[in-house]
């Protein structure tokens, strides 16, 4: 199989790092993954962690050009490469870093974040999964959604702004570190809790710390079921974010860019809002990226 | 010390036991505190945690009467007492629960906490602090800042309604476990961030996991100091609650009752709204509600 492989394309992020294997085409030939996301590299050993993966890939005497996306790409990754400024279109090959590893079977580029100045909020790995988009449509209003939601506002074909809302980890750390834990269950789903949280969150935002008090209180008064206050919790966060992209939500249709869980959730809350929704999966859309970004890397640079 | 002693007032949390001598007039004889809190206390040793701190003020041969509030009558403590319902007069004598020890030197009385049924809320060992600021006043609004912060609507010596938000919890959340931590400093203090954050908090709750994610990318971006990061994050969930808790905030006078920092920093919030401040220190006024509570039931009951 190696033979026919002419790039690698990479998604390293935190908690996971997944390598893709495509022909001159952009056709995909393999593909594998690893644990080692970004936090969980010692003593820099970044070449190593991906070459543990994509080694299978590699053949002595051929260099095999790598484009890598996300937290590799940061303070704490391999190599820190400067954002790229809103507005502006999304994976600009002129400003993909190189880093010169030890093993000369490999080029790895760096596709760089974009940073929006003016409202002080950051993006790494989200515009290459733009950019996937941008084969499709050139404007457009986007929910991210995750451990931090993003909100992107896309007009022929740039970025033109962008915020993000830690969702994902305030659901996490409600639900796992606070008392409120003890009173919402890990399994089990109940969509009007969820409703009637999303609506809560949405209307009386400043309800917020109340509302979770609540929770607890609801659970030791009236013994509430706790799958259903689990639902209602995610339902108050997720609430709070849609009033906060309020700024978003003017337009009447939202691409989601999420897993397929989280696509469905937004997709409910939405909806409840009066706003229709397009749905694409994170890692095939991240997979278009990387190959947008390696064909305008190719197309301008004639030897990678 | 021991002969003059009538009666051990005990203020009984998660986290504390804090235990005050009396003499029959109410004056204070000794104190003594352990960190046994009832999140500490194994296979329910109770009894033996609280003689460990009021041993020696006891005489064999005497029954000493013991008034305990908080958390120890609460699912997790010594004994679950039933909630009184507002509206109510906090600490009504009539619904202390006695609980029948091992030790023939005590007889030990736990104050129930209160329950709001139409808003879902509880309080446990706040009634005990109102009881106390009941010697004073008969109608006020409150502010008991802390983990839990909570807001009373008190009317002719009754609760009538009260609130809870999570604020101290969810500042501890953010700024101890989220990946926010790496952004806020533990030591320092900035008065004008702490203004910005109340403001912006108050204002525009719906941005508040935005203006998170935010503080985060101020320090990555603009090398924004951690003190100045922290006292914003501080004004953010403080100004959240404000706005959460508007209904009581008609009323130009906010009875403060809590830690000297956090009275104060509550104060400079509040007065931000043109709403002026009281403040009662928490430990004092705990230990005057527990007085009061104490001579209402030895008014009419004869013999404790």
């Amino acid at each position: 199989m190696s033979q026919s492989i002419f790039w690698i394309g990479v998604d390293w992020g935190i908690t996971h790092l997944r390598c893709y294997a495509l022909d001159e085409e952009g056709n995909l030939l393999d593909s594998a993954s690893s644990k080692d996301g970004i936090s969980k590299i010692k003593d820099a050993k970044f070449e190593e962690a991906l070459l543990t993966v994509i080694d299978p890939w590699l053949e002595s005497g051929k260099v095999t050009p790598i484009l890598a996306c996300g937290m590799v790409g940061s303070r704490n990754g391999w190599i820190e490469t400067p954002f790229q400024k809103t507005p502006c279109k999304p994976c600009d090959f002129e400003q993909f870093v190189k880093i010169t590893g030890n093993d000369s079977r490999i080029k790895i580029y760096v596709i760089p974040g974009v940073a929006n100045l003016k409202q002080i909020d950051l993006m790494r790995s989200e515009e290459t999964q733009l950019a996937g988009l941008l084969c499709n449509m050139d404007s457009a209003i986007v929910c991210l959604p995750g451990t931090h939601s993003k909100w992107v506002q896309i007009k022929d074909g740039r970025i033109e702004k962008f915020s993000t809302f830690i969702t994902g980890e305030l659901f996490d750390l409600i639900s796992n570190k606070s008392m409120i834990r003890y009173s919402v269950n890990k399994d089990g789903w109940d969509n009007n809790a969820f409703t009637e949280g999303v609506l809560s969150g949405f209307k009386t935002p400043e309800l917020l710390s109340n509302s979770f008090f609540k929770l607890r209180a609801d659970d030791l008064m009236n013994s509430i079921d706790r799958a259903f206050l689990r639902s209602k919790l995610s339902g108050l966060i997720i609430g709070l974010e849609l009033g906060g992209a309020k700024e978003y939500l003017k337009q009447q249709n939202v691409q989601l860019i999420g897993e397929p869980v989280l696509n469905n959730l937004y997709s409910i809350a939405l909806n409840l809002l009066k706003v229709e929704t397009s749905t694409h999966s994170a890692s095939q859309i991240t997979l278009s990226g990387l190959k947008y970004a390696f064909n305008s890397m190719q197309k301008n640079l004639k030897s990678v």
